[in-house]
């Protein structure tokens, strides 16, 4: 199976369980003033790639579940917090663009602009994102929680579904200071990766399936979660670093170069400022995180993480981490069909076009 | 009982409920890094007026309910909500006030500011802001389901607990929309206060503790949500409107004419507009709004509210939804000491000193 096999075997479930649920909410929005709310919530959930959703079944299906539309509604309610997560941090990096299309502060921002309302335009949008992302996250738990699974199923992984939330606040926050305190240590950058992406995009959600199935906590499952999952996290993560800097933005809905622009202190740049040379480093510290750095100052940058070996370095640690959680998945005690398709996800998530 | 009897009775349990959750999360926040999100949190949680828990506690005991930490524990969970709302609030706003004390951004920009950090220290603070009132939005909900209360409790009030924190960002978005429109209508600035306020302040937490009690919808605590919480509600924000323009900061907290400045489109300046002069209304649309507001455009402007009749007109509006709201409360089949402590709590949210 290949990793987008893996993934598209549920997508179509994982919409039909995203339609469901927002026309469950829709009544509400019947007040054409209220309308813009939902359709923006509705555009903005046709992108991502459904693959925390596909981490959560592909869990369940490891540990014995079998195809339920239960677990399908429970899965997709992952892409909800994703897009919280996403439209606040446009807000935060003050980003224009996502998934290719204007973020949603800009959306509201130029809703504004051609109603010709009053005050600040860019405040108006930036309010309204917040709290559109403040919505998907309450709504990410209601359909969590909706799912219609059996309470002992929900009530074994309610501990990790909601440590998950708070982590992946607090991880958010660490990145924040990261980028302000501007050290670039491989550690700092380390612990990032795991607790704002590497936990909450690729282990909790396994983990949340494999606990919906099995119901409680086995030794086996916090092995496979540890070996294999947090290890695919990191490298799902040091891959966005790498198509963050390098990505073409057909692929990766971003402008080039954005994660330069706003001085993302990823680990591909603390190796690069490991081994730089006197004149490189000034280079990173006099570019990195200016918004206004242009093709010819990210091409510098780019330059520069090749020359260090920071580019081949990340590569070759994507490379280790998901040999080591290959060989984990190998020895874990899960279905055969799981294995295969977790095996083929782990590729596509750390690969260069996932 | 007088409101503050009715209020201090359960400030203690809300109180010892909210360090007993807040002590759950702590180790977490062991690491220094994540300290300050914490600290924070608790700071601005000593302030507040349990308004919400007390409506809460006192719909459970209306309906039967006894004394019991639990329901303490799933009331005191509608301060973190709060807490969320207006930390998020006043990014929203810009406001640099709350509670008497730097709001919650511009303590991190303060923070960012005193470290000599790199980059932006106002979007260090806006972004951490957004992520703490998160993180506290999150807390909300783990902490009322955490509770302890018996399973057919919590199902009973679930839908109620899900459709009030979706009105409460449905009623923040109209908000946004009504100043930036600046229309100020009269029915406008209404529904935006039973949205925004009235329901979440007030009519939810009250149905919230009714059910939670009697575990199941009844018509009599539907009447008396509508007849008695939506008025008091609604007559609580008009209170707070006023105050908002005429409030002594060392009461409410806030700058005075903060409001004024925000430009907020309350009942209180759709009815000045509604009956102002040609001249009066310049007054208006030229000062309401201004971020440079000083004291003399506040003055002015509270005169026009004043010679307009308007501020006579909203004193007026609130003693008509206090009465109708006791009335209802006379009617309703509930317990004697809860109706007691009802009709102070109602007087309490509405009258100038709370």
């Amino acid at each position: 199976m290949t990793g987008s096999a893996a993934l598209d075997l549920i997508r179509p479930e994982v919409d039909r369980s995203l339609r469901m649920f927002v026309d469950r909410q829709r009544p509400l929005f019947a007040n054409p003033e209220l309308a813009p709310l939902l359709t923006t919530a509705e555009d903005f959930l046709t992108g991502g790639k459904r693959l925390r959703p596909a981490f959560c079944y592909w869990g369940w299906r490891a540990a014995g579940g079998s195809d339920d539309p239960a677990l399908f509604y429970a899965a997709a309610s992952l892409e909800l917090l994703q897009a919280s997560a996403l439209i606040h941090d446009d807000v935060m990096d003050a980003s224009d663009v996502r998934r290719g299309m204007p973020s949603v502060h800009r959306r509201f921002e130029q809703m504004h602009k051609e109603a010709g309302w009053h005050g600040s335009a860019a405040q108006f949008g930036e309010g309204t994102a917040v709290l559109l992302g403040n919505l998907l996250l309450i709504w990410a738990g209601e359909m969590w929680r909706g799912s219609g699974l059996p309470p002992e199923a929900l009530a074994a992984a309610r501990p990790v579904h909601e440590h998950m939330l708070t982590e992946l606040m607090c991880g958010q926050y660490l990145d924040l200071r990261e980028q302000a305190e501007a050290q670039s240590t491989l550690d700092g950058a380390l612990r990032v990766a795991l607790y704002k992406s590497g936990k909450y995009s690729v282990e909790q959600p396994l983990r949340l399936g494999l606990l919906l199935a099995a119901r409680a906590e086995r030794e086996w499952i916090d092995t496979l979660c540890l070996q294999y999952g947090q290890q695919v996290g990191i490298a799902f993560q040091l891959r966005d670093d790498i198509l963050g800097v390098f990505g073409d933005p057909a692929e990766t809905g971003k402008p080039a170069g954005d994660d330069l622009r706003e001085g993302k202190r990823t680990i591909l740049i603390a190796r690069a400022l490991a081994k730089a040379s006197p004149a490189q480093e000034q280079t990173v510290r006099g570019l990195l995180g200016d918004p206004g750095l242009d093709a010819d100052g990210v091409e510098r940058l780019r330059t520069v993480i090749e020359e260090t070996g920071a580019l081949a370095a990340c590569e070759e640690m994507i490379k280790r981490y998901l040999d080591d959680a290959l060989l984990a998945l190998d020895q874990a005690p899960i279905e055969e069909a799981a294995r295969t398709a977790l095996a083929s996800l782990a590729v596509a998530a750390t690969s260069r076009r996932t």
